[in-house]
């Protein structure tokens, strides 16, 4: 029950920060409403089609498409405001990364597959809606080269999915999955830290 | 019936369209082709696979693909005289533009789907094989920039949608949806008729 | 059982490919990781989404994400070193290709699928994976503009598809389509063999 609150509010909030990519691409109002659904929804929809599950969950609950179009359209209105938001707005997106990733993994383990699958599908859930909004914006993915993001989801599903092997409770793992990689993020952010980079600069074509 | 026809010229005119693209990239004959079927296929095959729908139209019906690959070798040698056929050329890729939105929605509806769902249907089917087609030649999506396109497929899934509701026969329906939306497009082109665009110029990152 | 072997090879082959591009773009360390998985991986992932075929082999088995992933942080470890593999390193790749090309072959034949839906299956199967990755670095595929490489997969799809017809024993035909295919691509590569392009400058937008 929390966790589908939290849900919502992580679909709104991608949508919102997707809109603002699109707004500097000056895209048209309805370019900024297809990114902002493929944001929000596209890395859920991408880990399902890989799964095989269907109906697509937004397909089945297209009150999560309403969620996601009010959300951006109601950016392009506050865009001028933005700036002042943008702590909180940072807040709520690390939210929504942790959250994400967490419904991912228990997705996942819901279906018994391997412990590395259940972090693959909690990673693509969190990160790969904006994957697919850079690729769509044609820049190489932020994800690859900003400070640690796929990396606090996948501490996030490790947590999540170690906690019942040492005795702990479901929901509070869950609750400390989401809290470790959430203060993790907000560290990263705060600290610029992040992962080493490969630089290969041989020439090689 | 008359669907159908309409059907296999669209998939024609959109891989001439996307051979033209392909070339202005200088990519090989086999680039072309493979640029050609993302475009005139790509759309109803991302709308087949979020759907859900096995066979893919293209897997059961292979002639779908000779009919792309044909037109696509035909642009090359033609393309020289392109340019005197760009009027009748814009004519009929407004028309495969009505006809996929109307076939895609036309799908969704068989499937009981919800309204919005059966638009996001047509939408996709009609504009998303663009989409990827610019995604593989790395430009943002001209969907997104251009004069109305991805909205004249909402109307005429709109109007398609609409009509069985106030009494109005389901072949008149389709018939008024794709008449008035390739209307539309006609006007939109003709007089640069544009979405208003989101431009946010803030410093984010 | 030789062609499950040479299948991991190509998957190893693959990820090292692509830890050096994304080294070029100077990812970080699980960039590098995911565009490895996306490179390795991708183009049997497409075909079996294509194909609607679940599970997808690197969920059903996950040893094949750890093989890509430790081919993957080998490379950058040894990445100073690669220059002096150069030569090696593309055998491996044409290998990979061919074998690729011939599983996915293989597998649309077992669906009793068109002789032309076999040969797209082997050739988004040998192909796609490098599509993705060029995608994900925002780059045009390679694919398309390179010495002979898509045309490879064709033929060696071509001759493993024709061979049982003419009386060909099903090994011999996968291993002939495989050693052709192979050479082509070695000698297109010494003798940079390129299809011919298609260079289109009208002013058409």
């Amino acid at each position: 029950m929390l966790l589908h609150i939290l849900f919502l509010i992580g679909i709104a909030v991608e949508a919102m920060s997707a809109a603002l990519v699109a707004g500097r691409r000056q895209m048209d109002w309805l370019g900024v409403c297809v990114i902002a659904v493929v944001t929000a929804l596209g890395g859920g929809t991408l880990r399902d089609v890989l799964l095989g599950r269907h109906p697509l969950s937004w397909i089945e609950h297209p009150s999560y498409l309403v969620i996601v179009l009010v959300s951006a359209l109601v950016t392009i209105l506050v865009a001028p405001m933005m700036k002042r938001l943008r702590t909180s707005f940072l807040v709520l997106d690390g939210l929504g990364l942790v959250v994400f990733t967490v419904v991912g993994c228990d997705i996942a383990k819901g279906l018994h597959l391997h412990w590395l699958i259940i972090l693959v599908s909690g990673m693509i859930t969190g990160t790969f809606g904006g994957v697919l909004r850079d690729v769509l914006c044609t820049q190489v993915p932020l994800l690859f080269r900003k400070e640690l993001y796929a990396s606090v989801s996948l501490l996030a599903g490790a947590i999540y999915m170690t906690a019942p092997h040492v005795g702990i409770d479901h929901d509070v793992g869950l609750v400390a999955a989401m809290a470790t990689g959430f203060t993790v993020r907000m560290l990263a952010i705060r600290y610029h830290w992040e992962m080493p980079k490969f630089v290969y600069k041989d020439d090689w074509d």
